[in-house]
């Protein structure tokens, strides 16, 4: 085996996904990861912090591309429509293949699960602060940081069982159209 | 110390509230709650499973408070009006101070959050179920359900932090609205 090891990280990722799938997140050592992968736990170390990490790097990225691209939305933006701009920029990294079954993954262990949920907090959290920052008022920005998980997490699902399928920004776009009907039928 | 303890239970919680403010949630021993309570640990333990169902007791009846009125809500009402009947229904149980420094507690210590956060997502699946039941087809229900969380967290957090303090159920309305209003200035 050479020192430089061609796409380690995508073997490592496939190898962890395969075994978290077949024996369980809980049940999977770093070791059985990199010896599937055909490399050494050092290896796998150097790309990930801990095998979580498999599953949850590049959250950060994305709580960052949603905030940049509520930043970047025209000034004369409504507050929903940078958020959903912003969520539909930061669908640009997704893979529909791994994020499935990341998601059915995190379904079946409690403790990923509280991972993924304090992750989205942090994320409607970021996106109140975003539109802090655009002069939203801080109930109102409040409100849209917890709408835009909402719509968030609805369009990621929609997108994820989506047969045909049709791009994740198609289904933010329509996350919010049906949550305008729901709102406009209310009161 | 007689065997009948009056309020037991509102002794201990009282106990336990203080001590988790002065020490920290994870600092504070049941032993130290019982004897602040002037109890026993096996009475603390004849009323609450551990410390931490000292702030998440009632958890269960609030999700049964909102889906039972969910499910009562007049046949005409809108999804999000039968939610926001449902929401102002659970709000019944709540005690202001109690809720507030709960509040705090739980955002001084990432285990509760995350606890907090698994309550919210499970709300947010009893909500899209008790609407499916009123037969609000499965994509609107998700989403339903996930605005109906958005609109607690908001309405709990505008009540708490209410001078007035006009009742819970006026800031669920307020936040109904407000939303109403973002989703009219969008797209």
């Amino acid at each position: 085996m050479s020192r430089w090891e061609p796409d380690a990280q995508g073997r490592l990722r496939r190898a962890a996904l395969e075994l978290f799938e077949q024996r369980g997140f809980e049940q999977t050592t770093v070791a059985e990861i990199a010896t599937r992968a055909g490399l050494t736990e050092r290896t796998f170390f150097r790309h990930f912090a801990d095998k979580r990490e498999v599953l949850f790097r590049g959250s950060e990225e994305l709580v960052g591309a949603i905030t940049s691209a509520i930043a970047a939305a025209p000034a004369s933006a409504s507050p929903l429509d940078a958020v959903a701009a912003g969520l539909a920029a930061g669908g640009g990294g997704f893979h529909r293949e791994f994020s499935g079954r990341r998601q059915a993954i995190i379904l079946a262990n409690p403790e990923l699960q509280e991972r993924e949920l304090v992750k989205l907090a942090g994320l409607s959290a970021a996106i109140a602060a975003a539109l802090q920052h655009r002069g939203v008022a801080p109930p109102a920005a409040e409100l849209a940081g917890q709408t835009g998980v909402a719509l968030f997490r609805v369009a990621f699902d929609r997108w994820l069982e989506d047969p045909a399928p049709r791009p994740y920004e198609v289904h933010v776009e329509e996350a919010l159209t049906d949550l305008r009907s729901l709102t406009a039928a209310a009161g």
